[in-house]
């Protein structure tokens, strides 16, 4: 991995313009940044939709108390997905709402995250996705044809994965109260026999493996959204994982937790990892796969690649015993040929991520707090 | 059910008030009602999240090509919720998005709907409500302490309606890019063994049942929208329905089909019904129920009582030989004191909803093109 500093500067290298109309303003990394957060605010900032910090400060002091049940029970799941049982078969149960700016972005769409982002968290929890709905709420004005463009990657992706579109829904806002088109998917996905896939399942010894190169899709968007150029053009890794998933199931190793870093990256979660099965995870910077241009266009921003999003990687923690089947099955897999061992799960410092950087020191890796980059999926 | 001019018209009634800070200034109808439709217009317009002719158009001619399966089918399901199979269980699942604005109402909030308008769609179907997924969109700079007002409405709302909230997502968006919050919810449900409620099945000789007095909802949320006062103040008739849908179920009798008018109104479900089972609906409008307040107010905007959403209020098509058993059921339920005989399901004129009127002239009831009242759920 490059050296990155940890704080933006401003991005003054050549490789790096904006496309305007003459190409020449600066970028303002300042817009890419989340204010600093106020545990007292009383408003809604751009980091509690960040996935770090703020985003679980959110759900665990508002939406949790007031979704208890009748009996008191907060069971609103925190996994990538519920799974709910009935009659002996388990289902799996997710949603996600999408809001990326712009709607397309090199490598993908709104429509492409919106079926690979749900179908992904079924396939965290081990589940073979089943369907989706599909809920568009589309602001007045926006254009059909770029309805019909969003509709049409939607449908292609969900052919692709092979989830149905089983029902929908649509709502119409007012110009000015909507940003073109937002839309959410549910999905249904059934859980394997034998299947036990849980960040609490996580425990010291485990090798901690990532299964490809991180950091392109927040990098794809932002230069996207803000026109930048590098040399060399960063794409989406958006993609649905349950088949990489169901090759590593096969390989018939003790996979305990899956997840997919996408808000707040890889950095939200191996902390929420560590804190959910109260374990250290110790990660080897050097080892993490990150792709040059990626890597280059972080060091530039000023981004940390750990705290970016990905939609089309995942992170396994599997028993040390079985680490290198598991690992031999992903990258026999087309999705998992970069896949790596970047580091162990331990019984030391419970909570704590820790990375050994490329010069042989250690450092911490905090759950992102608000968010770097804003509307990413 | 009160005379009630097709057009709208300027409010003239002294009863009816615009809460300005004189108190004086009109109300303007026009702002209440959608642009005429353009099939050939090139952007979504607030007619397209109506539920009528307009939404139709836009699910069967964009999204449902789109949507096709990988086998050309193109299986989205067009009634309240698709039923799914699984090892011999029937899943009902449905999603919705709110928009409503205000988030609070007399009667209820934007919690309460999202929560009884799944619930119903669930109920639609015949099924048991089971869980909830909900999603937020958030606007940066909402007040979290509304948010927390409408997070604690909703789980009222479902420990009311006896469903769990088991997974979740929030997303934020910047101030400008949306209107404070958006919520979607997904639900799903059990049919027991032998329910089939299908608009298909309704059929010639049906007696066509409404569960109460229609119009709360769209005027309620209307007059606090637009800041208007009447004499007898009006309140949505949210309500979670699977209660009655039960307790009809009970009593024994064939029932065809089931559908709540909500966006549409009374108008579109029973053209909606018309058309997808192929039949005539003759109704009779005097022997609608309406409270006196709801229909004065239709009168005074004139708003078609027959087009406005209700939140609390089911159609049932059932059997000639059974109609009285379950209007015995729902007369003796909570939610279906209100319940009336209201018309008969023909051979005549397939797909054509007919109203006898109170003068003893005939008309034809059109499905809805567009929208009087955007955002009303």
């Amino acid at each position: 991995m490059s050296d990155i500093d940890e704080r933006p500067h401003a991005p003054t290298d050549p490789r790096l313009v904006r496309a305007g109309q003459d190409g020449s303003s600066a970028a303002d990394p300042a817009e890419w940044t989340c204010p600093v957060p106020l545990a007292d605010s009383a408003a809604v900032l751009m980091g509690h939709g960040g996935g770090g910090a703020m985003s679980a400060e959110l759900v665990e002091q508002l939406f949790l108390p007031a979704f208890r049940s009748r009996d008191g029970e907060t069971p609103v799941e925190l996994a990538d997905a519920a799974v709910l049982e009935l009659c002996g078969s388990r289902i799996a149960f997710t949603t996600d709402s999408f809001v990326v700016r712009p709607l397309f972005f090199p490598g993908g769409s709104i429509g492409d995250l919106a079926v690979n982002g749900t179908v992904n968290d079924l396939a965290m929890v081990g589940a073979r996705p089943w369907c989706l709905s599909t809920a568009f709420i589309l602001e007045e004005g926006t254009d059909l044809a770029e309805l019909r463009r969003v509709a049409d990657a939607l449908g292609t992706a969900a052919r692709a994965a092979g989830v149905r579109l089983v029902t929908g829904d649509t709502k119409v806002v007012d110009a000015g109260h909507g940003d073109g088109i937002y839309v959410n998917t549910t999905g249904l996905g059934l859980v394997p026999d034998g299947v036990d896939y849980r960040p609490g399942r996580a425990g010291p010894g485990d090798v901690v493996i990532v299964s490809g190169e991180i950091g392109a899709h927040g990098v794809a968007v932002l230069s996207c959204r803000e026109g930048l150029e590098f040399d060399t053009a960063v794409r989406s890794d958006t993609r649905p994982l349950h088949g990489l998933v169901a090759a590593m199931g096969r390989a018939g190793g003790d996979i305990h937790a899956l997840r997919d870093p996408t808000r707040g990256g890889l950095a939200a979660t191996l902390n929420e990892i560590a804190r959910d099965a109260s374990v250290g995870v110790d990660v080897r910077e050097r080892d993490i796969p990150i792709a040059g241009p990626v890597a280059d266009a972080c060091s530039i921003l000023g981004l940390d690649p750990f705290a970016i999003a990905n939609e089309g990687v995942l992170v396994a923690m599997v028993a040390a015993e079985d680490a290198d089947r598991v690992l031999d099955a992903m990258h026999a897999h087309p999705d998992g040929r970069d896949a790596a061992p970047i580091g162990e799960v331990t019984a030391n410092n419970p909570g704590v991520v820790a990375a050994r950087t490329g010069l042989g020191g250690e450092r911490v890796i905090d759950l992102p707090t608000g968010t770097e980059l804003p509307r990413i999926c």
